[in-house]
């Protein structure tokens, strides 16, 4: 049981606060904004779009109904354009903290940006979970980790002149391998001593210009490239001193080091949202299948966090639960109204929220 | 009770026949292909897209998500565009006319064209219902419909050398107005005597070269327009004589007339499926949450057409409904086979199934 929170002066005041800025997070603005009702939108992540970006951007999806084929890209930007009319705020590269329950009604919720809200209700859109760096999985690698073994990049200047591993095949081992060891002449403020790329094939999801430009560099002996994969370290004096690397030819060398850049991408964890005093069934998030509620009224929760008989984890099932969840909640934002459903292709009211004309009907 | 029919011969057999093909019933086709299950699809209406093209070709819709707006027959084509792969049957412009149970499991479905069906499974994506003609609502006219009153035009050349009465202020009005009245030059093979146009304001949601096309025909005294309502019928000797219509002056005339042809559009009746034995709920189907599974084992029902607790009638809402309804369906048509979700953006299985390469993941 976490510690009461307090209201502060600069809470922010909100009618729905959405947890995670994933496709079915976005399309919750949309559908709480139709019923004119008030959003800010929290993700871990530094943009929208969940695991749509995260995991496969450029990749087609082809179950989006009515878009026969899309990248996760064009997905999220999609969306992105479809909920702009609602003005919502976006709260990103925050993870949520706290979620706290309000006697006259209502919660706190904070983020670890130290950001508050009091809000009326709560939408869980958190996917598989926030996304957390994959970490290196080798004997004895966890004391260094923070100190000598790292899954991003915060401060770059910490490994100006050092001897670098980098590991990993993607966007950020290139781009980092590539920024640490461009030459003195680029006046580089943060330039490593040596840099050598470690990967497990010959073969990089990486841009091919990065790519090319790695290779070039290597051809000139300004940085290495080793194909292998990363086996065990070595240590003297409390100290990291390198890594195991087994390569393809069956032999492991040891490749000595000061700092190592691991970049395996990220993986989800569903993280303190287990930790909200929800109803859970196999770390997902039990709701109904009328209104997408969760054990605790006024807390909903749609798209791939949540269960329940015959759920299925797809994009267009939370589509669905982000309408019947809106509806679920509007009786705790207007509680003296009834809201009835209204159609965007005939509804005037509709086409004022949209911010779009009124077609004459004949 | 409707008599048993027997399979015949010339039978269709097949794993699931859908029962309407607007939007949701397309997507039903959709969602049952990435399950490999073979699809007929039947509706009353000429073509697919169903209230989408009946009712906005043209009006544009918001609310399809990842879709900012898009037109009812924009819709309707992308859908037909990413349903392509799978190669349903379209049985188009008949009704279902029987739908029966079969002891060893499975149905009879026949339609109004007199198409047999055996299928493992039944769909019913009816929407709001079939479409019917709205028909003239005044006293007396019933006895005419059909010989002197019609709301569609059959045979074109029953009409040649009469005195037509066209009411309505849409395309069909306009067009066979223009259609009967066009002169002997033009070698029109069922040319009417005589064309009097009647709509409830001067004012036309028919194309607006067709009115204009109109009002010179009027100038030119070929046809006439009479702004009115139909409010009474004349007869004489078991022969409908005219209407009574109630001109903007507030002046009734009686308009003496052959034949009356009245084009007030489509509107949706539930139809037979009300005699299906299903259970109902204010003429909607009943249906559970996890498969939209009717009282009926085997006959599903998704859209506007199925009742549940929560529902909304939003085209969203009936997309995810055919995804659960097609897992529900499997092990009908695979009682050996567990069938497991799968992701249109990693399946090498369901790639080959809708017909593209599969994408190499690092």
């Amino acid at each position: 049981m976490q510690a009461a929170v307090q209201i502060r002066p600069d809470a922010i005041h909100t009618d729905a606060v959405i947890v995670g800025a994933g496709p079915v997070g976005l399309f919750q603005v949309f559908e709480l904004g139709l019923l004119e009702i008030k959003v800010h939108i929290i993700d871990s992540l530094a943009y929208p779009g969940g695991q749509c970006i995260e995991l496969y951007p450029d990749k087609p999806i082809y179950d989006i109904p009515a878009v026969p084929v899309c990248t996760g890209k064009e997905l999220t930007d999609n969306l992105l354009k479809q909920i702009e009319p609602f003005g919502a705020t976006f709260h990103l590269g925050q993870e949520v903290t706290v979620v706290q329950k309000l006697d006259e009604g209502g919660f706190i919720v904070e983020t670890s940006k130290d950001t508050q809200f009091v809000t009326k209700t709560v939408f869980i859109a958190g996917g598989v979970g926030s996304f957390q760096p994959r970490t290196l999985k080798v004997e004895g690698v966890e004391p260094y980790e923070g100190t000598q073994v790292h899954y991003r990049v915060k401060a770059p200047n910490q490994f100006a002149g050092k001897n670098l591993l980098i590991i990993g095949g993607g966007d950020s081992a290139l781009d980092w391998a590539l920024n640490f060891c461009a030459g003195h002449k680029d006046g580089n403020p943060h330039k490593a001593e040596s840099v050598i790329l470690v990967h497990r094939r010959d073969g990089f999801r990486a841009a091919p210009a990065s790519v090319a430009k790695m290779h070039e560099l290597c051809d000139a002996h300004e940085m290495q490239f080793i194909v292998g994969q990363t086996v065990g370290i070595t240590e003297a004096d409390g100290q990291l001193t390198g890594l195991k690397i087994a390569g393809n030819d069956g032999i492991t060398r040891v490749v000595p080091c000061d700092q190592v850049l691991a970049f395996f991408g990220l993986s989800p964890k569903l993280g303190p949202i287990a930790e909200w005093g929800l109803a859970l069934e196999r770390k997902q998030v039990v709701v109904d299948t009328e209104k997408f509620e969760t054990s605790v009224p006024g807390i909903f929760a749609v798209g791939d966090v949540n269960t329940y008989p015959g759920k299925k984890k797809l994009i267009l099932s939370g589509f669905h639960e982000t309408a019947l969840a809106a509806f679920g909640a509007a009786p705790y934002v207007f509680p003296d109204k009834r809201v009835h459903l209204q159609y965007t292709t005939t509804s005037p009211k509709l086409h004022k929220v949209l911010g779009v004309e009124s077609p004459v009907f004949d």
